[in-house]
């Protein structure tokens, strides 16, 4: 099959959405960044979400979950600036941002989508959301997407957009998606908020399921600092105007949405994960040749999880030893004499250690490979023939400034 | 009971003891800091040990293990500089550590416990550690401790020594340690090195036992950065020259000695966590009023280990959502709803969420209580009795520096 990524592709790339983002002044002292968006769809459409596993968990998780039990969404309203977690009256003020949203675009406020963003623990208020919400009426557009990925971007320096266009059924069909996350971000979340659309036809119950399979491979890979956020939250609107056949079982169309969703996925993580708080780099560990995938996904996050690693690829030094431990500690099923390592990026590939022992190499090269900003770790286990990819940054100085002094 | 902390107490206090280190200079660039260190006892000990969890394990444990499978010992060997894992040769420079040692002093070379840390996957040369050892002839004495206490140093900014003293069986008994272990320090390890001795009279079943109640509560409490290191080992030898009836069962000289014990290991392992790669400060997690011990350690684990935390007590933000957080992705059974949280140091205590979210409270007042070098981090879960504490530091600019460039 053939997935063709689109030039800036976004949330309303795929037809039936449009959407905005505007300054809201969520947090009082911003008075410039984008921080309220609405994304809506020209009708209602089948829909699912992921969320947080974490036990603390923002009250516009609860409505949003309330909100899709029927399978169904027209609208998303989110916020960056404040979490609305561990406040009194979150869920209050969740319902409330469905009501202005529902309000000002003309659905029920049951097909709304809720997600926050931001500081935990003090009270949302809820003025500058209806203010915000009135900046938008009437202003949503195909153009607007671009403004509701900055809106969802807290510490983020980019913006996360994309969208793939590939044949289902003999029509053509486009998923995009923006997402927002940079810290608090970790292995088996939902992910941190990203809002995906698709024009493709399928039922909630096979959107639901082609999410999982897409999160698993993709957001599901990523870690950023370890910690997983009480916000986490990605939702799947699809609206069926591309005209295919409604997928509605798991058949060879499933399958080929799948990989275009997963395809869509892979990219928005890999963002958050270049974008985490303070990287300078974009770290890709691939595991090859595991006894079985769980094996493999295991070694894959265990490495890319390191501090140690994360600060020695910050460093730019081939400091293999602290990528062999991490395997030691994965508690995978793994035979250590048997590992091979070599760091790969644009300026080449450099064998580093073979059946678990060092090998000599030039330190002058491995160093030029580390300059990159985009480095692989490739391990081969050479005892199986599982893979598995995780994603990942470095350690800097600026992750630690970044978060020393977060919510002032 | 009475357990007393001898001023200027090290590994040498308890009868029986000398000890010495040198700069043998085991890292060619290496002309002054101590790097070899010898413990020896006058008489054959009852010994016991536990090890890294890591798969990969240096070569040190791999001989370590056998010599203490009769459960005896006498002396110690120990070098920091390389970590000897990874090496073709690891084992048989394992080996030849121990015959050094049982030359230098005159005991048997399976009586020699040998430990090694520092890099990982660099050949560990064996003339250093002869014209060390050489150097060392003769020399071992009971102010020789803290030389010893400085040559297991890596990154550690300050040498870590302890001794108590405390009456068994109508007998005045001793146990003294040092530890070394800055990064790559994580719960669930034996620990970094660490080496106890003592007078008291214990079987090596029952110092075997006493050691694994001591460190489920101290060292395996401690987190700085994640990472499990390679070559953790914690050794304990016993002399048995204070007199006292050797402890053979679990009676309550057992419970008393293992109390002491304890206490030992809790200082050396907040001394570890206070010299954390980069740390300012001390970290101590307390959780009240859990279901269940596990509960207590569980959540107390998750907050230690929670970057984004460490780095906000750097920081010296009251950022509490942070702390919550840390709870609700602890996997452990907690009604989050209930958590009361408040920050202490010297300087006071406040309190910052009650029932789960957040009261107002001083930001002043909070900045000065975490200001102070040593904060607890309290939490009462208010759903049980159970109790427990972990240790570790904040997250600094400096550990991403120290581990950005290690290995030159």
């Amino acid at each position: 099959m053939n997935i063709k990524f689109i030039e800036n592709g976004t949330v309303t790339t795929p037809m039936g959405f449009t959407a905005q983002g505007v300054c809201a002044s969520v947090k009082p002292s911003n008075k410039t960044k984008r921080d309220l968006a609405l994304i809506c769809c020209e009708k209602p459409c089948s829909a699912a979400a992921v969320y947080t596993k974490n036990l603390v968990k923002s009250s516009t998780i609860e409505i949003t979950k309330k909100h899709l039990e029927n399978g169904t969404a027209q609208a998303i309203i989110a916020n960056s600036g404040n979490a609305n977690t561990c406040n009194a009256d979150g869920v209050a003020v969740a319902k409330k941002m469905c009501d202005i949203a529902a309000q000002t675009l003309g659905v029920n406020a049951d097909d709304v989508i809720v997600a926050s963003t931001g500081v935990i623990g003090q009270p949302l208020p809820i003025e500058p959301i209806i203010n915000g919400a009135e900046m938008m009426r009437g202003k949503l557009s195909k153009d607007g997407g671009t403004n509701a990925a900055e809106a969802i971007m807290t510490t983020d320096t980019v913006k996360k957009e994309a969208a793939v266009e590939f044949v289902l059924d003999g029509k053509t069909v486009t998923i995009g998606g923006i997402a927002k996350g940079s810290g608090m971000i970790h292995i088996n979340m939902g992910t941190m908020l990203s809002f995906i659309t698709t024009d493709a036809a399928v039922s909630s119950a096979m959107l639901s399921e082609a999410l999982g399979e897409a999160v698993e491979l993709s957001y599901n890979m990523v870690s950023v600092d370890g910690d997983t956020s009480t916000n986490d939250t990605l939702a799947v609107m699809a609206s069926g105007l591309a005209g295919n056949t409604e997928i509605t079982e798991k058949n060879e169309d499933y399958k080929t949405f799948v990989a275009a969703l997963t395809a869509l996925c892979k990219t928005l993580a890999k963002k958050l994960a270049g974008d985490g708080e303070g990287a300078t780099k974009l770290l890709i560990c691939s595991v090859a040749n595991a006894k079985t995938e769980n094996d493999a996904k295991g070694v894959a996050k265990s490495v890319i999880c390191s501090s140690l690693l994360k600060a020695a690829m910050f460093g730019e030094d081939a400091n293999w030893g602290r990528v062999l431990c991490a395997i030691g500690y994965s508690g995978m099923d793994v035979d250590v004499k048997k590992v091979d390592l070599s760091f790969v990026s644009a300026a080449g590939e450099i064998s580093v250690c073979k059946n678990g022992a060092g090998i000599a190499f030039s330190e002058e090269k491995a160093k030029e490979i580390l300059s990159e900003k985009e480095i692989t770790i490739k391990i081969d286990l050479k005892d199986g023939t599982a893979y598995a990819e995780a994603y990942g940054c470095d350690l800097t100085y600026d992750y630690v400034k970044i978060n020393g002094d977060y919510r002032t």
